[in-house]
């Protein structure tokens, strides 16, 4: 018998209750705390599991997130040994990914922060047009989110490149890896995308000193995650006028504390953790899969390498 | 010989000189009201040319309009009888047209208008994601422009549909036209995307009460001119929430006057007229290309059929 526990505080527990038992007839969906006989239980499907749900399910065979992200799993102090991790590979998300990153590119590709501002200001000044030739876009990350967010942007003809760890080839895009290969992205971005998974490599990369490394005026656009992009070092940037805006989606905490200074920056744009919604049909649909195929002793895709990280 | 006057209030007349000499060797450019010997000229380029301009140019074979507008040239008094009147057809317009529609709609799509509002009010509320499959786009004309742009938001998975005042297939669309077409259009659209030419059947076409066949909550984005979409009938449906919004390249009078309710409207964005700036490369080597044809007794793109007005 399948029984799988879920948590999840954010998403729609009765959806997903709905659709895990119509793709997987007979299968137990139980919300935590009501787990029943924990024995029974395979399986767990959860975002930000509380402390003494993982010690409470000995029998877990693996635990799904419910997203891209595992860092919450990770860096869980009670995360079972012996089950598998894993993560939603694309349960709908990269296409709503796409379409932030290509609102956010052209939100400074087309000067819409700046006419914005002329409108509450009260002015009418046309700035000149760049072809998206002309425009350089940096991605960090080419995995299933980054190179789909590469590939739309570069078939609006944008001069796009990425850059990974180790060297990765997507057709169409000029690609960069390791320590100078980031530099060399940085210094030709004119609007740069983060899109890394977060990991102890990624923890506060983008310091100032690197910000620094960007062109004069450029714009940093961050869809991963808060950590990647430590605060002190943006706010600098921003203030002597390095860097042109932000677009942010994600934040060391979440939701921004009232009082933060991004809330009211002119050159900050902030979105509440939006840019991926999980969609309940993908991922139930590819849980359900995984499921059937570890059931019948088969691999499943996203499973996380916890040494690295994602 | 090739003489051609040129006028323009808002172009670059070095930059248009240098490209034509350079594409037609032996061509004298020959800015206005700097003519020289009037019987010499034979072509004039032209935005908005002044009273006198079209008396003192007796011999003009073609006048050339500097954007995809025409109706600031079939509106002259002076216009000539028996000059061609030709259109720039696409000097590099389509896909700036394209840009601005695809932000325009992401904007609303993504809520990125209420996420904007949420910020400034210091809030922090997701809304929940609309797969593109069920936003429903409605473009009002599908010449070159409204076709690029049309093909552009159907490729990111949007369901898309366009208007045109007689049958016209566009490969993907789904296809309207006529009156009845007209209401049909409207009626579907949760974003309607208006580039019509501006004609006397067009003009004033988007009345308050055709603004009320749209879905409750669209939202309308004008790339066209501003005398097509009324502006009591607009501002009537914002007022009473029946519209969420509108994105607004072209107005009735250019600049915006400083007192107009558009300038501090809190659903309305506006930019000055910018959705697509006439590039000079593309646009010389479009008049240059058709000079040439002309002088060799051949047909050229772009020829303005008067009566119809585009």
């Amino acid at each position: 018998m399948v029984a799988i526990a879920y948590f999840s505080a954010s998403d729609n527990a009765d959806a997903y209750q709905a659709e895990l038992t119509r793709l997987l007839p007979g299968c137990s969906f139980r919300r935590w705390p009501d787990i029943g006989d924990p024995a029974e239980v395979n399986y767990a499907l959860v975002w930000k599991p509380p402390i003494g749900f993982f010690p409470a399910l000995p029998h877990l065979k693996a635990v799904f997130s419910l997203g891209a992200g595992v860092d919450h799993l990770l860096t869980h102090p009670e995360l079972p040994n012996d089950a598998l991790i894993v993560r939603l590979v694309d349960a709908g998300m990269a296409p709503q990914m796409a379409e932030y990153a290509l609102y956010a590119a052209l939100h400074y590709h087309r000067d819409m922060d700046r006419y914005a501002a002329d409108q509450a200001a009260g002015l009418w000044q046309p700035y000149p047009a760049v072809a998206t030739a002309d425009r350089r876009i940096g991605i960090l990350g080419l995995g299933a989110l980054g190179s789909e967010v590469g590939s739309r942007l570069a078939a609006l003809g944008f001069d796009v490149a990425g850059w990974t760890r180790s060297p990765r080839d997507v057709p169409g895009l000029e690609s960069f890896h390791g320590a100078d290969g980031l530099e060399a992205l940085l210094a030709r971005s004119d609007i740069l995308i983060i899109l890394l998974p977060l990991t102890s490599e990624t923890r506060g990369l983008l310091t100032e000193e690197k910000l620094r490394r960007l062109p004069q005026g450029a714009a940093v656009v961050n869809l991963a995650r808060g950590a990647i992009l430590p605060e002190a070092g943006l706010l600098a940037v921003l203030k002597d006028g390095h860097l042109r805006g932000a677009f942010l989606d994600v934040f060391d905490t979440e939701p921004l504390p009232a009082d933060h200074p991004y809330r009211q920056h002119p050159n900050i744009r902030i979105t509440p953790h939006i840019a991926a919604q999980t969609l309940v049909g993908p991922a139930a649909a590819q849980v359900a899969a995984s499921i059937r195929r570890l059931e019948a002793n088969m691999p499943i895709p996203g499973v996380v390498a916890r040494q690295e990280g994602y």
